[in-house]
């Protein structure tokens, strides 16, 4: 069992790719905040940004949080707040990054991509784990839409192995992305 | 890499709990459909039960169903439709069970239960592996709401044994559950 105490999730709505490739923002999505952190709180990840540019967007999700973890939501659902409890919204990347030195004695962190395609030099959940056990800080990013841009997995210090199931189809939520790593990392048990 | 050609899986909107343990119905959350098909589709199970017992709801999901799989969204979306086209919503219980004896010559199929809790005699991901290596038809169901009810998982064959994660927190949502469970009994590779 990895111990996650060290492990952020950033899940991207802005710099990602539409289906012709081409970078664009998508909207947030509800059921993601509520996904990410119920998966995040399972595995004991230290916090779970949600990351969009747009300022409407900031403040629904600000709205949507605040609901589960001060409004009547968290009196009705108390396990509900102790996940949502977890979600940080930012409107970019370069604030998850600030965010997390300003709570790591500015410990710049290691930011592991994701990807549904085969990259080169992607590392597997052995080497994760490792990383991991080093005691570094470490954001692992997830895009929404059709994925994080090219530009930004270069960007970043690793990329995951993407999940391979029984063919070739390889279209899974990013709901189960994030779910199914956060057992990999866990060690599957 | 187990074969998975004769997993079934169901979702279950009836019989299940609320959060004091008493049976009851539950509402089809759209997202779930599009999660387990895509999931499903991924690790190559045969088919995806939707079962709700109110017409309304048989309705609406047979529509959704048809938007994806022959209406707009099959053609502006034809990896979405591979995957719905695994759905196949149902008012029963019996009626998942009668659907898989017809395409299985007859056979009573294996009954999988799943639960957050820890129930006797729960078995592993390893036996479960074994189980679908015999080559019988197996159904792995889940619940929503507050998950299956006693008296459900006591009327099937076998119940998995319970996701943990880093601590005692165990509220993983039914889309992560799938998830995860498909990628266990897939080999975690």
């Amino acid at each position: 069992m990895t111990d996650m105490g060290n492990l952020y999730l950033a899940l991207m709505h802005y710099p990602v790719q539409n289906r012709k490739g081409q970078q664009v923002g998508s909207a947030v999505t509800n059921l993601d905040l509520h996904d990410l952190a119920r998966a995040g709180r399972t595995f004991g990840v230290r916090a779970v940004y949600i990351v969009t540019p747009y300022g409407d967007q900031v403040q629904l999700v600000s709205e949507l949080i605040a609901h589960w973890t001060e409004g009547v939501g968290s009196r009705t659902n108390p396990d509900r707040k102790e996940a949502l409890q977890l979600l940080r919204v930012v409107d970019s990347w370069d604030q998850v990054l600030e965010d997390v030195q300003g709570e790591t004695n500015h410990v710049t962190p290691v930011t592991v991509a994701t990807s549904a395609g085969i990259r080169e030099h992607a590392v597997d959940i052995k080497q994760m784990q490792m990383s991991l056990e080093q005691g570094m800080p470490h954001v692992l990013v997830f895009g929404t839409a059709w994925g994080l841009t090219r530009e930004f997995m270069d960007s970043c210090d690793m990329c995951l192995f993407p999940i391979q199931g029984a063919g070739s189809y390889n279209h899974l939520p990013v709901r189960s992305a994030v779910s199914i790593y956060l057992d990999r990392i866990n060690g599957c048990m």
